[in-house]
């Protein structure tokens, strides 16, 4: 079989803004996710039972990414949580300047949390740091057990993995032992979550070690422990 | 609330490779069809659907694109059907060099059809024409029917729409009504078909609508009709 391999390399001048970004999150005390997922996969949802799980410990904002629409930012408000819609205007990933741009219109002060919805794409979000703590992504059962397999990438970038819609385990041919098998063949430290947001199951185990990680953050921002 | 616009400008050098790639098409009487969607939308199951459907008539190869992996054009090479493999080792999508490197490793003569699976990604390959004859999209039904409101692109540039995995709909909150509204709003001449890939269901009446544009092709280029 033929096969051609091309490869294109990975301009990095956003990692500047990146560090200048990074550098306000930790003098705050503000814990940033960047969570990452193909179109779909969940990633409103996740942050909603994520903000249900954490909101009454934690000040949490959210910044959602998407080529056009304010529909995820509209979803967030309505559950009375600041969010900031960056419309990227084609543009498959967010880069550190708009990141800036949106933190600017956000109060520091009082937020424990923030939550970056990153464009629905597994390939390019993962080439760009925007000055996170972490990156997170999520694959849904629906999308097939070997996405691992043609995305590497984000498999082994992602500090955690969210594995959402386990309630359809039983409508679709998903392996679960093979998927965790590859997973861990390419990152062997990072956890992965079972979930199914929508209805909240399997939302505390990952809620909880967010958590912890938020209080890292915190306390070394010289914030008292929650 | 706060939104952010960032325009991106698309770099066309492309486009002269592309205009190559077409020309070689045409005179070959060989219909190309771009198929593009999101991981797990059930693009290489719609590709095995429509080789059962039109392999007796046609001479069909495919050209599979993804960031990593053989796994897709192993599974076409297990029917007996011509596929190369294009690793991009990282881009989002396929360019036309690519397309025509993949091109010279196939007999064109012995083909009426050839399908190019796009990276799964509901962005980058809409802005590269790579000299096919129409672009198409998968939607699959667990992506929710809210993705023309915030991928409007990829649904105005597919000259047909493919509902993918339509036998989960009892599954899923997926209100079918609201999503071809604002699919026809974006794009009122393109046919919507339903199908349920991996069952076959549905696939009889898009195989028809892509024989009838091979067969245009295909006398374009003095061919006889089948």
């Amino acid at each position: 079989m033929a096969t051609i391999d091309v490869s294109k390399p990975i301009l990095d001048l956003n990692e500047k803004l990146a560090a200048a970004n990074r550098e306000r999150f930790d003098e705050k005390g503000v814990f940033v996710l960047d969570l990452m997922a193909s179109p779909g996969a969940g990633k409103t949802s996740t942050i909603l039972a994520t903000i249900a799980a954490l909101r009454d410990r934690y000040g949490i904002a959210v910044i959602e990414g998407d080529i056009a629409s304010k529909v995820d930012a509209e979803k967030v408000k309505a559950h009375g949580i600041p969010a900031v819609q960056i419309n990227t205007g084609g543009a498959c990933h967010l880069e550190s300047d708009m990141i800036g741009r949106a933190v600017a219109a956000l109060d520091l002060d009082a937020l424990d949390l923030i939550i970056i919805e990153n464009v629905g794409n597994l390939v390019c979000p993962t080439e760009f740091y925007l000055g996170e703590h972490a990156k997170v992504m999520i694959l849904s059962v629906p999308e097939g057990h070997d996405k691992p397999y043609k995305y590497p990438a984000i498999f082994q970038i992602s500090e955690a993995v969210i594995l959402n819609k386990v309630d359809t385990l039983s409508v679709f041919d998903f392996d679960v032992e093979e998927f965790e098998g590859v997973v861990r063949s390419l990152n062997p430290q990072s956890p992965i979550f079972h979930i199914a947001a929508t209805k909240g199951d399997g939302v505390g185990a990952w809620a909880e070690w967010l958590a912890e990680r938020i209080e890292t953050v915190r306390i070394a921002a010289g914030k008292s422990p929650k």
